[in-house]
């Protein structure tokens, strides 16, 4: 993704290898969207801990962080006593460092196959991970962009850009490489409370200077009411077998609107995000959070420009957070895949044969 | 209300004139809900300082606050030269303390009705606009709660309390009448991004021991998906001749998503709420409030632990902030007045005659 590092304007992926300093290095998101700095990982403890700190988010991109982790292990004990229990060890740390994720373990497992064989194909490995998702993020590009047409309103909901993917992103994706060919068109950035997650849509959109506008989620009725909203694009954090969609909390919201109003309604996704396992959207659980996430507010200081946290609730505040909620495909106009634009059926057939 | 100031239990309105000190006195809204206390104000142009200040706000309330600074004028000038040129002064500087709440014209002229026959008549006609507006509320209150019944989930939206009505409130006001006979309930205290009103019905809620719980604005879905919210009721800022319902921001969006799962959806209000001269909805010009509403958060330091605010955003972040959307008739199930729960064909009858 294109971003802007101490003043100098560069491309750069979520996670990536540093060759010859042999590091792992990442865009801490802890600081974004206020400062965008990069972040070292000297051993892979560094990666354990960038990992539990949030310095790297996103499913995928944490997936990719640990396969370079593990990699960055191998490298370390390789040719050492005890070379098999200190890397055992490295990807036990490193799964444990989030509760669910399974990208994560994928990762690990990938770098695995190879670990008592080669110390460098350890690193091409994780490499080849990483670089299978952000091309399945570029494939979702172009497969989206066909639906972004001149002068559209977009509305989207949450962060699911390049941070996320390690590259380019789901939902994000089409929307720049539709206005990288030139397309103008305008986005509506969903805050999405409690974690604000709206704040990394817009400075990503902001790196390819892509029109946008943060609203608060309770605005999107009133936006497509009014004619302001062509289309609605957002991510998934779980597909079922029958097209129900797992997605940040408020897409069940956006989508009975979308549905009220005939505005088309689409979720984007890698392959990854295909949940074989799960029958329906009744089958998923909802993830309970912190309701500290509702309290405490994030930003910078107005006294000191400082990056600090606010307390916004009173004390013994009872808040209710769950993280994600589940649309029917009743309510989906389609799905961005790195496969095509799919309807459920064509979603169905794709992915249970 | 029922309220805790300095650690002692009591029960006052939003706004009351103290006969002995002959002040005026007001509910700080601007340090809740972290902190209660009483504001008083010693001339008129205290009370013109409140109303900017934000220290008492909610259309009627400040109506209330603005008659009895008027009438606090007209006892300080009272038998003085220049009298008629001073309160005419006074007037005219309560009315211009906030841009737009016709509440406040009310309120001022009410009183000037009297303001050259008796100093102490001003006083209690400042009382009677007052205690017009809160007997109201306990209408509402009474009306409203046959709605309620054991065991039920209740969502709310916004502030529609005592300290926005003088007392009592609207949409608050069934809630606390029906949890005072003994009806045992939950209310869902929507979040209100972006001046987060849910704090303050939360606070309300609190002292009565209402059972309740904020959540983001954007989990309502979710709810009611789930069939956790068998009633919506929420206030009104305007309702048109059409039974189309304006309200802050967000109402729009529960108003479809309680249709599309068939919940009841009411909006409480008092008399001066309906807009004899509106058509509807469409007549509505939506306020766009700054954006630096979203930007800034105000909370507690969790360092300090004092009042402070947050920047939430980028510098330069474009935001969009309408305070208001609309809600047509179709979507509501009823209209809670003083005068009984209506339907829109008995509203219009009610208000059109």
């Amino acid at each position: 993704m294109k971003l802007t590092v101490d003043g100098r304007e560069t491309d750069l992926p979520a996670v990536w290898w540093h060759s010859e300093q042999k590091i792992v290095q990442l865009i801490d998101q802890t600081k974004l969207p206020f400062q965008c700095s990069i972040h070292s990982c000297k051993t892979y403890l560094d990666v354990v801990d960038a990992i539990k700190t949030m310095k790297i988010r996103g499913a995928p991109s944490i997936g990719a962080a640990a396969a370079y982790g593990l990699a960055q292990a191998i490298n370390e004990f390789w040719g050492k006593d005890d070379y098999l229990s200190n890397i055992q060890s490295a990807y036990d740390q490193l799964l444990s460092s989030r509760p669910t994720a399974v990208d994560l373990k994928n990762g690990l497992d990938y770098v695995r196959e190879i670990w008592t064989d080669s110390a460098k194909e350890a690193i091409v490995y994780a490499q080849k991970f990483a670089s299978r998702i952000s091309m399945q993020g570029k494939k979702i590009g172009e497969v989206g962009k066909s639906l972004i047409k001149e002068n559209m309103n977009i509305l989207t909901h949450c962060h699911t850009g390049a941070l996320a993917l390690v590259d380019y992103g789901s939902a994000i994706a089409p929307l720049i490489a539709s206005w990288k060919e030139g397309v103008r068109f305008h986005v509506y950035v969903d805050e999405t409370r409690p974690r604000m997650q709206g704040r990394l849509t817009s400075w990503e959109l902001r790196q390819y200077g892509v029109n946008h506008t943060v609203i608060c989620d309770s605005a999107s009725g009133h936006l497509m009411a009014t004619g302001k909203v062509d289309l609605v694009i957002l991510g998934a954090d779980r597909v079922t077998r029958n097209g129900d969609v797992a997605n940040k909390i408020g897409t069940h919201n956006l989508a009975v609107i979308a549905k009220y109003y005939s505005i088309p309604f689409y979720s984007a996704f890698p392959d990854t995000t295909f949940d074989i396992n799960s029958e329906s959207g009744a089958d998923i659980r909802i993830e309970k959070r912190d309701p500290q996430e509702i309290y405490e507010v994030r930003g910078i200081s107005t006294i000191s420009k400082e990056q600090t946290s606010i307390q916004a609730y009173q004390d013994n505040t009872h808040c209710y957070n769950p993280a994600f909620d589940v649309t029917p495909a009743e309510l989906l106009t389609g799905y961005i895949t790195p496969h095509g634009i799919l309807s459920k059926q064509q979603l169905i057939q794709k992915y249970m044969n």
